[in-house]
């Protein structure tokens, strides 16, 4: 049934379908339970739309959110790495190296190598579009987190120059919305939810 | 903290957050727990990007996603109305209605039209970026449906005639993809998953 181009192209949608699947040590705001990457993604993306005028250069907000959509879509494979968890970093970029191979590979061959330089422009940070993309990937947790009382800050032990030297790339891609987000940091430590 | 401009479009990220707390009747292939709406957002724009090819008309794809990204928001007041429903669907028109007026009025005054506009577009199919966002809709949970074995048709006595009226507009976005559906359909009878 369908073309043969077409069960290849759903077969890559059904295989991604499992991003709904990888829990984020982030809890959301209303019932606290783990964020998965598949509305992590979709809540990016709508911020990526909304803030677009924070953005430190001219975007192409399509790009962004072609990234935005993807970008977490090899943790199927390489699972959810905790921002802090040094261990787990050492070979992070390996794993998802592997997972993006794997996954991107199950696309058309006219496709693939284009959502994989998209996957690649993004996690180098190469472009304003990729530094803009990044900027909200790291705003979104920090928020979730402020308002869940530092949930995940807390169950790990997490420090102020921990999150300060995690984010401080936010600058990079939107420096308004690293202002607001150092402004943040500075009311969690305040309220007692992030340690000094 | 932040401007007043930033700290409301903030709140309004904040509020949509809840769509992760909106559960629809379709299951996920994965787990077979029910799909939330955040997710289905994200899949459609992922499935947006992907399949665009198919769509009836050359579209504006940033407008698709922007369409896909927000649809389903108005759905943190009104709820899910599952598709077959007859007395829910009675006053759904009126209950989204009203759930936009408020939440695309969190936006800040110069923004709050276009995602309101963008919305309208949408749920009329008025434009061929419209009627490719709306078929992208209707595939995905036939989609979950069919590799879920057909659970919430059954859960809810749904019969194959039900579900060419309620998706055939498919056909009007993306021919292929309404084509491809009809096969779907019809191997969901023959599987014994779809009642005749």
């Amino acid at each position: 049934m369908a073309t043969d181009r077409l069960a290849t192209q759903l077969g890559f949608v059904l295989e991604v379908e499992k991003l709904k699947q990888v829990f984020r040590q982030t809890l959301l705001v209303g019932d606290r339970r783990r964020e998965n990457d598949a509305e992590h993604s979709w809540h990016l993306s709508l911020m990526a739309i909304l803030l677009v005028e924070y953005a430190a250069a001219d975007v192409d907000l399509l790009k962004v959110l072609k990234m935005l959509l993807i970008h977490d879509v090899v943790e199927i494979d390489a699972g959810d790495t905790f921002a802090y968890d040094v261990v787990g970093n050492k070979d992070k970029a390996q794993r998802e190296q592997q997972a993006a191979d794997r996954l991107f590979g199950l696309l058309p061959q006219d496709q693939a190598p284009a959502y994989r330089a998209l996957w690649d422009e993004f996690e180098r940070r190469q472009s304003a579009a990729a530094r803009y993309a990044a900027a909200l990937d790291r705003l979104q947790p920090l928020l979730l987190n402020f308002y869940t009382d530092g949930a995940a800050w807390q169950r790990h032990g997490i420090k102020k120059a921990q999150v300060i030297a995690h984010n401080e790339h936010i600058g990079e891609g939107a420096p308004a919305l690293w202002e607001f987000a150092r402004e943040l940091i500075d009311a969690a430590v305040a309220k007692g939810i992030l340690a000094e």
